[in-house]
């Protein structure tokens, strides 16, 4: 059984706007802060971009199930629900002391770095991602 | 037949990423600029706080079609989608030049304010929002 | 005598924190904002930097007044305190409804293009800055 | 001796700009979120917004040494230079790496919870900021 990349967060000040809640926007930047995590895992974002491959978000969606608010420590866990040759699909869960607070999906493309055509995933990015891929057990 | 709500915007320096286009959280802070510009001609965001009744984002989604840029001059279209009781939906699509660059939907649920349980649209906003709503037509 | 350069700014929602006031790093983003719109004015941001040079900012100092709320509408207005060789101060004012609600200072070092050393700056730029410049009259 | 109050944090991809590094404002954000995990310290912000007394940030500066870079890990170092009746002053560092990158001041007013006139400073805030503060040695 494969388990979720995880990654915890604690919700900063600026993060809140004036309903004393996460502004809805940022829970995408929370998404991104934990694939980047995930990058930094399999060997860095930057790494895959100086060999020659980049990636960038094609869809994106939340849907907000509980109010996070000033201070509240989460867990972000992404499973990787789709691998294909050129992009990825990624299921995310926050979790806040058990409770389920936000769910999401992204789907990224892989491009050639620069802003080129689509590029396959790198061999060492994709075995990297399949322990964290139930459909690859 | 009934027009999208529109307003402009032009991409900020800070807005962007290294990558050099506008970081995927900020489309969503878009929207909610639009739909404060809306609520602004509905009669005012903090009047209907005031008058007792809120509104929280539920779901999100943003379909990413081309990068915007720092400086890039677009304009955001809002058409109500459907309107329920206590609930919308918005379908959102920002253009620079003639060309789609994002896609996406919003729905939002109405509470009592100050965090409480749903409530119903209020009639001044229910019938505001009928004009950007072809359902309605 | 000279006059600042203005630029319009309307507080969005996500700018504001749960005091209901305009979070204190946001200031410097609209101190950002208003030079990149006095660079518009002089060719652009990006045509220098596409021309060699470009701009860090060195030093940057706010005094807060009295909070922006969300909605509030206000004007930033800039005036070129120093013009040296390769760098520039910037004495800014937001200013709302006729009173002062934050005071600024900017100092800007100018570079090779690239994260270079320091550069003269360009004379098309120098000479559209002196009419914001007291100093120059 | 006394020893700054000390706090971790790691630049995230959307806090950079174009420029591919930290975006101006943001050094704001970061010494704000370092002054919250000190008063996580002392008891937390929340609890002294409830007890009735909040504070306000009136003068802020920033000098940037070095740039700081996507994934950077460094640390912010806060020393509390003056304690007032009503306002403090805490001077700040960062360094990465044993390189100072940015350096800063803050002058805080203590106000009555809610928006109101100036307020002491709370005998339990002020023994704890003593720790860090040189003049009280």
């Amino acid at each position: 059984m494969s388990e979720p990349f995880r990654h915890r967060l604690r919700v900063r000040y600026n993060e809140c706007d004036p309903q004393n809640v996460v502004f809805n926007a940022n829970y995408l930047m929370y998404f991104d802060i934990t694939m980047g995590e995930l990058w930094r895992e399999l060997g860095g974002y930057q790494a895959m971009v100086e060999s020659g491959v980049d990636m960038v978000v094609a869809e994106a969606r939340v849907r907000y199930r509980a109010p996070l608010r000033f201070d509240d420590d989460f867990e972000v866990r992404a499973t990787i629900a789709k691998l294909g040759d050129t992009d990825m699909e990624t299921e995310i869960v926050a979790v806040r002391d058990g409770e389920t607070v936000a769910e999401g999906d992204l789907r990224h493309v892989f491009i050639q770095a620069g802003g080129g055509p689509k590029a396959t995933i790198p061999e060492r990015i994709r075995s990297g991602l399949e322990q964290y891929s139930p459909a690859s057990g």
